[in-house]
């Protein structure tokens, strides 16, 4: 209604940045982003898609012709400009292609040839270069010429006569030399360009070890080919925590929180139909004791609160050993050492639950026979969990599947069946 | 013995950088650090020390002597120089404060007055500063002055004679500017500092928004107290994520991954036995039907079904919501919505999953009217459990608990107990 519409209109008159309105949108339930949108200008819609998650970005843009698409986005830099394509279908990505002028899709489509999580998917081909045997003096007056200099600079690259990397000059070096020095003797010969192929994760642990603000990306010749700066390195290291937490819950790390009702229903219905099948797994031993159970009730009692145990004890060292892997903690020559102090991490916690357990169980039911299997179920099921959350991520990565994402229904189903086993198991073979 | 011996200082010898030698320690089990250690000078300790998680911080500084640990710690920034000291035990922490310089020492004391988690505690009070009347030639004659210039520095900031921050000038507006002009017509007017109490993560927000590589922290009344650069708050985004997913498992996010067994297994006995005790909470509710399974024992097998489905249903909707509510996008326009629209995805999904839970359940027990209970179940389980899943993190926010911390087993008690009880309550009113 009117009432609405003016209050839109006042919201995005207050100056908001891009990631603003981006963050505003994100946060509005799905219907009511199209009163947003429409008041956006095309300029800015640009700006809002680059700062979008990946599927409101594919949303938006399916939606508009490929002019609209190259008007939107044509005032990005080329990192993120090519980023945005990425998300397109191949047809809507060639239309937009081709509505370029020829010099510019030849630089898109250099970009779009690198994969998304690797240096040359970060990089932004917009780098100054220098000659290392001009003077600082020149360097200078050469950028002052330039009218457009790049928002986040704090380096120079200096390459030879065949573009290949020989060095970087910080701003503070040409900034404090003397101007009749060669950059040669001032710059900082002993920096290694990034190859383009590197993985992203590793090209954050570089930054982040190095504290660098900016690095240059090269070829396998040694030829530059872009830099990629500290802000998209903020984006992957958000993107990779974010996605063992959403996975292990069975989300997309990119999971709009407020889609709407159906296409959210879809997404989770899946993850909710693989745990289906794998708890009628795990329940399908009970179904072999049922004998056991008719006798014993309190055995459906303390079938539950087994098969806990071993699912927190499990999930506790999945997810330490899913993070380790994560920053590269994890090698051949401490890994065993690691399995073996998860074994003894289970014993102790195995043999102290398992008492206290068994205490409880004696007081429920003042059933000595009941309590000691119920005991010794706790503890082979914590000890078994602990082990099975060691091996389970190592040999899932060995298998290229995401421990992240399946890990956790794995083990739940591993730690509900050997729960149920042991304790209807001993019951059966003890009791009756 | 020799041979390992060997190896170490063959490896440390290497060129390692500080964060090298910090990773292999955290990557080596916990008793074979001592080997590494011995080998670092009392400098390289204080580099390493700093990028050390802040348990094993605590374990190399505690057994240190106050001047062993000045020693190890004086070259580095002030602001890591404080946070280093924040992991001491106060009594240590005071020692090392009373074997420093009186002058050195006001500056560390005034750091450590800020709390770790806001921008006081991420600051670094070592900033260069100029006026606002001065020209750039001066600038930079007065920089060219400078022995000591900091490794990351983008801008120089623009004071009063309050030293009340008005704006700040950026490299390269110094670097491409006429030197005959003044500071004041070329400097960024319009920022703002950031309040010494900001919390972290609202501060890196803000990096994040508008890529800022530094930024200045003033007190109430706008004087400039130092900047917070980006390597800061990479570090401080890294936490949060890590934080969530290790929380939700009931680990700490520093936890050591190669900890030694006992204080391993003592860190993870907390989280258990919380959980043995929401475990038998639950189970408490079968030992109310215990008639009810004795007659019918295939109700022991469709209970961890039921109760499972609604676990995963359930940590879906509260992962989603506590990432959303990390990222500031719940308020309270918005999460009504969110609640209603959950409320429809557990419908939906329940609904589903009902019908194949019913079917299944026919073909394992040829029992229509333990399948229709079972569905039953099934579809009040999941739908509590969404509503559960979005209400929980909210509620504990407003009790000020960490709901990445205590949501998913209050969550875990709440899906297992409903399940129980709508499976064995409409099995003891429908069947029996």
């Amino acid at each position: 209604d009117a009432n609405n519409t003016e209050r839109v209109q006042e919201i995005l008159n207050q100056d908001l940045s891009a990631v603003d309105i981006a963050h505003i949108i994100e946060s509005t339930p799905s219907k009511r982003r199209a009163d947003i949108w429409k008041f956006l200008s095309e300029s800015q819609k640009g700006e809002v898609i680059s700062h979008l998650s990946d599927d409101l970005q594919l949303h938006y843009l399916t939606k508009m012709s490929p002019e609209q698409v190259l008007e939107a986005i044509q005032d990005l830099d080329s990192d993120d400009f090519a980023d945005v394509l990425q998300q397109l279908p191949e047809t809507n990505r060639i239309a937009v292609l081709h509505s370029m002028e020829p010099e510019d899709r030849r630089e898109v489509e250099e970009l779009l040839a690198y994969p998304e999580d690797t240096a040359g998917g970060l990089m932004n081909p917009e780098v100054l270069t220098i000659r290392a045997n001009v003077t600082l003096d020149v360097v200078l007056r050469y950028l002052r010429r330039q009218s457009d200099l790049p928002d986040q600079f704090d380096s120079l690259y200096v390459v030879n006569r065949n573009d290949q990397l020989v060095g970087t000059l910080p701003l503070h070096a040409l900034l404090l030399g003397d101007p009749d020095t060669t950059v040669r003797e001032v710059m900082n010969s002993d920096i290694e360009g990034i190859p383009a192929a590197s993985r992203d994760s590793d090209v954050a642990k570089l930054f982040a070890n190095h504290d660098w603000i900016s690095a240059p990306v090269v070829d396998e010749k040694g030829k530059l080919l872009g830099q990629i700066t500290i802000d998209d390195i903020v984006d992957v290291i958000r993107e990779e925590a974010d996605h063992t937490v959403m996975s292990m819950a069975g989300l997309d790390e990119d999971e709009d929180a407020f889609a709407p009702v159906w296409s959210s229903a879809k997404g989770r219905a899946v993850w909710l139909g693989l745990n289906l099948l794998t708890a009628f797994i795990a329940a399908l031993v009970i179904l072999n004791f049922e004998d056991a159970i008719a006798m014993i009730t309190a055995l459906a009692v303390m079938n539950p609160v087994v098969a806990s145990m071993g699912g927190v004890a499990g999930s506790q060292t999945l997810t330490l050993v899913i993070r380790a892997q994560a920053t590269g903690k994890i090698n051949a020559s401490n890994y065993l050492w690691l399995l073996g102090r998860e074994f003894g991490v289970g014993l102790i916690n195995g043999f102290l639950w398992a008492i206290v357990t068994a205490f409880v169980c004696w007081l429920l039911f003042s059933n000595v026979q009941l309590a000691i299997v119920s005991g010794i179920a706790i503890l082979a099921n914590i000890t078994i969990a602990k082990i099975s959350g060691a091996l389970l991520p190592v040999i899932l990565e060995k298998l290229k599947i995401d421990p992240a994402l399946s890990g956790s229904v794995i083990l739940t189903t591993v730690t509900d069946a050997v729960g149920f086993f042991t304790l209807l198991g001993l019951a059966t073979w003890y009791l009756l």
